[in-house]
């Protein structure tokens, strides 16, 4: 455990942020049927340099042969268990807006390792509400049910002006990983961990070649 | 014009896709008052290193003063030039279900250089329907309206099984930049861009440190 968490110190945020990348782009290749690749052919479908995606995934052991490219089921393998996603994560999903309940119908869980398990809100009209399997319940429960459920990862679809004070909660319960829809930046300690999913970056990265 | 796209090849894709977030972490220091910033600061922001940082700006010209760092505001408006979000670029969105909602009613994209003009669906329940200020159009007419309109960028909110036929039709029509949400990988030319929004990488991203 001790020697899990020194190494993932040693290996710089910037290059696990672009495993899974890879690991989109190789299943991909895999659902059409393709048994191997190359750093080159990889490249071409994630828009990383060849040199890059070789001394990446270099870092974490030999995977490729000289001549013979990577095998994309051992890769694929690989980079799960790296990724720590060669399990199944529980998620909470606070916000059950139109966000949220895009989210909870969201195909694409499943099989990349996550599993939704439970759906909160603080507008008592949408409390136990149906939203697929799951009822909304009352984010006065959440702290209790979450610390309960021992769940570490949560996903924010709530009101900018809410999301501090949610994530505070969150944090108590012991939530360790956020994914943030709300535009608005979240304060927490170095040892837990924010991702923000913001469409106008996305956007933006696209217009300079407009 | 020509100059300009010759000048686009040369800039490897990697870093004008580190521009967007620069640009969002300057907007954040310069909202909470700050008026310099140091290429180690922003890079503790934004997860990446101060050498990197300096080398993916000095691509653009030298902004940055020895000793007293960069001027956000300065940067902030070479940023939005480069990536040519001083303008405002209108967005057609395809897809009226709860994703397509929760765009219609995102509150980011105004001061962030996009605007959303339309809304199409193929399900003639909710065509007429009003989200926000509009009024959800017919996609039997999409090509027309947006080739009309001049729209240059989509955003896709449609399932998976229909991503690739609403592509194919809004690049007849014109469009030149996806950001894509159904979870499927789009087919297009190479001078057509594509952005996928894709919450379980970015859960995978941070699954790693748990």
């Amino acid at each position: 455990m001790r020697g899990h968490n020194m190494n993932a110190e040693k290996i710089p945020d910037i290059i696990i942020g672009r495993l899974p990348v890879y690991l989109r782009a190789l299943q991909r290749m895999a659902d059409n049927g393709l048994k191997t690749t190359s750093s080159q052919e990889l490249g071409e479908h994630v828009g990383i340099s060849a040199a890059q995606i070789r001394k990446d995934i270099s870092q974490f052991g030999e995977f490729g042969k000289q001549g013979t490219g990577y095998s994309i089921a051992y890769l694929l393998d690989k980079l799960r268990e790296i990724l720590k996603v060669d399990r199944k994560w529980d998620v909470v999903l606070v916000g059950a807006g139109d966000m949220g309940h895009a989210l909870a119908n969201y195909q694409g869980f499943a099989n990349r390792g996550f599993h939704i398990v439970m759906i909160f809100d603080n507008d008592k009209e949408k409390v136990g509400q149906k939203i697929d399997q799951f009822t909304v319940e009352d984010t006065e429960k959440m702290i209790e049910r979450v610390k309960a459920a021992g769940v570490k990862i949560a996903m924010l679809t709530v009101p900018a002006a809410a999301a501090q004070s949610v994530t505070d909660k969150l944090m108590q319960a012991g939530v360790k990983a956020f994914l943030n829809y709300a535009p608005i930046s979240l304060n927490m300690p170095n040892n837990v961990k924010v991702q923000y999913i913001d469409p106008a970056t996305h956007l933006q990265r696209m217009t300079y070649y407009l």
